[in-house]
């Protein structure tokens, strides 16, 4: 251990030589200009692009955006000033002074001293207007300039803050980051279509493949994961998974975001919803409590009345129910379903509708699903009649699915005989290895991340919650 | 902003009603165990897998390890216990009474009142054997269980620190963390072969994709932040990358993760260096205070020796010299090389190594290099006769290329003219775009995590710091 401590010696000594700062101290971000609580004629320069100009008698005001917070810092210039560049979606820097503001809406201004215009706007044929508020389906045309609207902007440094929202919540509670690997040689989980990877400038020749098996991207990292969990108790990640569904729908990508979890040592579902409803709570408590201008934004003006709808989400309990007395509420139910409910058949989208409404749109943790319809590595509960497994959805309002999970089959003779049903040992036997080494009780769930942002943020369509979004007849940049 | 905070005051007020938490008090990992300070009889449970089994006239000695540490903590019990299923590698649960140690090694040590074997382990056919020292090279064989080793334990807890160091030193400098996307449908940046991405059920018809486009797996998310950092002014990605390069080389994988940057309003390469340079040290030093012993292991054990080579870099500025002195510094050199340094050709893994020598194993920072060779989005410089474009790479000891960056082409004109002349203007004119509607000076670089890994542990294969390797002919598991 002295080692890395003489070394980190070595370098605290270093650090007290002059080292070269990123940031000149005069230059500010909008975001800092914006905090300076007691502005007294300080010099600054900021940059950014103008997002309003405004010209009266005797002065000129601008807002100057740099992404860094929604709102705009305000830039006073003396109206001899030259404002014909100064248009909307310009580039400028300005140096000043700041000064505190007399208008009641932010507590400092810049007194611009220069205004320097560096990168023109072509305004006629810039897709983005001023003072516009343009729909979201229509920003979608635009991946490239999207990101410059206060709605795209807001969604984006949400999603950034919840990047790193989650990561912490799992950093904090002891759990090892493990990057599963994209491209992946497991093609029978049937979590659903496959994309299958091979080099482009290869001529196709079948019996030989570049990583001499068939490659595919994942469809989810659990299988990886449960290796790490044999070896560090409790594990994430956090990244890309791929479905190749023909869908255009307002909840599915070819290409999204799921947050996973695997735990060992971990012997009940009960155990287990604790950390998810812990994760969904922590996380968005964070993202609102670091971007709450942002969150703000779309809950006014995205989604009207989703401010209520979250609240309530966070102020209750999240509620269990199992497969079986769900079947049995939509048995009840006095709507007609388009897909009759019946135990043993998936639940449908228009199911799972109603039975977060039945739930009082709170959150719903529906438990116990029937053998036949899940993958082979769920536990089955030795004590049910009804032959089910220990799986779980998280049911959330206006969503349907945002987490599945399930305890893991870790009982060596079981697992063997319910893969050697499907035929899989041969390709699983490194599975079962996990098993015979050592096997412990474990369980583990998966988030789609995009669902989660359209969960906090009320946004419709998850294509408006990633930067690129990726579907079937798409793939723009 | 109130609604948010009201949001939060709601959530304040639900946190005060009795939560579920995901662990009792008495279950405490084994890192927590070992940090406990005073020792003196607390009842806890411990649970992991046995790391050794040592026999004593009246006690037994365990060492039991759960991943949280490199350190296992010793378990003391009556001898009088049956320890014939107390075998190396099988899992535990052990509740007793955490005590002060009589020996040196550690603080404290538990009290067995309990042990409770929950899996076997066939040890007979476990590859990993008790007390050896299996080299990496063996371990590569077994991806599902090396994890369980003290080496690549140490290396993946490295490389989880190193994800949260690098997140973190971005998020406190005020970058915006962007996925960028895997799929993409860019294939003319020439930055190496590329994997096509097909759905694996589908009949092939080549006029008929999936997207409408032909797609590719991204070899770089820097165009994509480009965009981004159009509105956040700085950006970040950190996630998978790919080559479709028929290398076994120890240096590179099919699949591999990218640490990119992307900064407005950034003029000079000297900026972006001090970026790149910061990163590195400010990650290290996180890295080395938080895993010591892990860090430690490594240059104990895998690279005797590396510890005085990663002092030497962290406690020294890094170097910069120009390509053209680099070709330079070659011809004047008395070694022989493989292929003949010349102005204007690429630097090869020889010139690079010799570089970094004669630069005293002190990273250096080679730029301007010759347009010719480098993509049409590089910015030329504009007075320089030997027509340079400039771009950045860092050559460090042992790696050679760890990093890779340049300012971005931003005067309009000049990229329409360099892309015409590669016949790209209308692929990219969505890139131009970016030009049009208020450009800005700026630069970026991406940083090779996995080499990044090996640089920092001396770990001189890079397919044993990513938990699952992909390359030629390997996509196991």
């Amino acid at each position: 251990m002295l080692g890395a401590r003489r070394l980190l010696g070595a370098l605290r000594f270093c650090s007290s030589v002059p080292c070269p700062k990123p940031r000149t101290s005069a230059k500010l971000r909008v975001r800092e200009a914006l905090g300076v609580l007691d502005a007294s004629g300080e010099r600054v320069t900021v940059q950014g692009w103008i997002r309003s100009v405004r010209s009266q008698k005797e002065v000129l005001f601008l807002h100057v955006n740099d992404g860094s917070s929604l709102e705009s810092l305000q830039v006073v210039a003396d109206s001899s000033l030259d404002s014909r560049e100064l248009g909307f979606g310009s580039s400028v820097e300005v140096q000043g002074q700041l000064v505190k503001s007399q208008a009641k809406k932010q507590n400092v201004e810049l007194k611009a001293e220069k205004i320097e215009v560096i990168g023109n706007c072509e305004t006629k044929v810039f897709p983005i207007k001023y003072k516009e508020r343009h729909p979201l389906e229509f920003l979608r045309q635009y991946p490239h300039l999207r990101c410059r609207t206060n709605a795209l902007g807001s969604i984006l440094r949400v999603r950034s803050e919840a990047t790193a929202a989650i990561h912490s919540y799992f950093k904090d509670n002891g759990f090892v980051h493990i990057h599963t690997p994209v491209i992946t040689s497991n093609d029978c989980e049937g979590a659903g279509e496959l994309f299958q990877v091979e080099p482009s400038s290869k001529i196709k020749v079948p019996e030989e493949n570049f990583f001499n098996v068939p490659a595919f991207l994942t469809v989810s990292g659990q299988l990886h994961l449960e290796v790490m969990a044999g070896a560090f108790t409790q594990v994430f990640t956090f990244g890309p998974t791929f479905r190749a569904e023909n869908s255009q729908s307002r909840r599915h990508l070819a290409e999204f975001y799921m947050v996973e979890a695997e735990i060992s040592f971990l012997e009940s579902l009960q155990d287990l919803m604790q950390v998810m409803e812990d994760l969904f709570k922590a996380a968005t408590v964070m993202v609102l409590s670091n971007c709450s201008e942002d969150v703000e934004l779309c809950h006014k003006f995205v989604a009207p009345g989703h401010r209520d709808r979250l609240e309530h989400m966070l102020k209750n309990n999240f509620l269990i129910i199992s497969y079986t007395e769900a079947v049995e509420i939509l048995n009840q139910a006095s709507q007609n379903f388009t897909f009759t409910p019946k135990w043993g058949v998936d639940l449908q989208t228009e199911h799972e509708k109603y039975l977060v409404k039945h739930c009082g749109d709170i959150p719903v943790f529906v438990i116990n699903y029937p053998l036949a319809l899940k993958p082979f590595y769920m536990r089955e509960n030795e004590d049910d009649p009804q032959q089910t497994v220990a799986a779980v959805d998280l049911l959330v309002p206006g969503i349907g699915e945002l987490y599945g999970g399930s305890l893991r089959e870790e009982r060596y003779h079981i697992l063997e005989q319910r893969l050697a049903r499907s035929g899989l040992t041969e390709a699983y036997q490194w599975y079962l290895d996990l098993r015979r080494f050592g096997s412990v009780p474990h369980g583990g769930f998966g988030m789609g991340f995009e669902r989660y942002l359209q969960c906090v943020l009320g946004v419709n369509n998850i294509k408006d919650v990633i930067p690129f979004p990726r579907f079937t007849h798409s793939c723009v940049l």
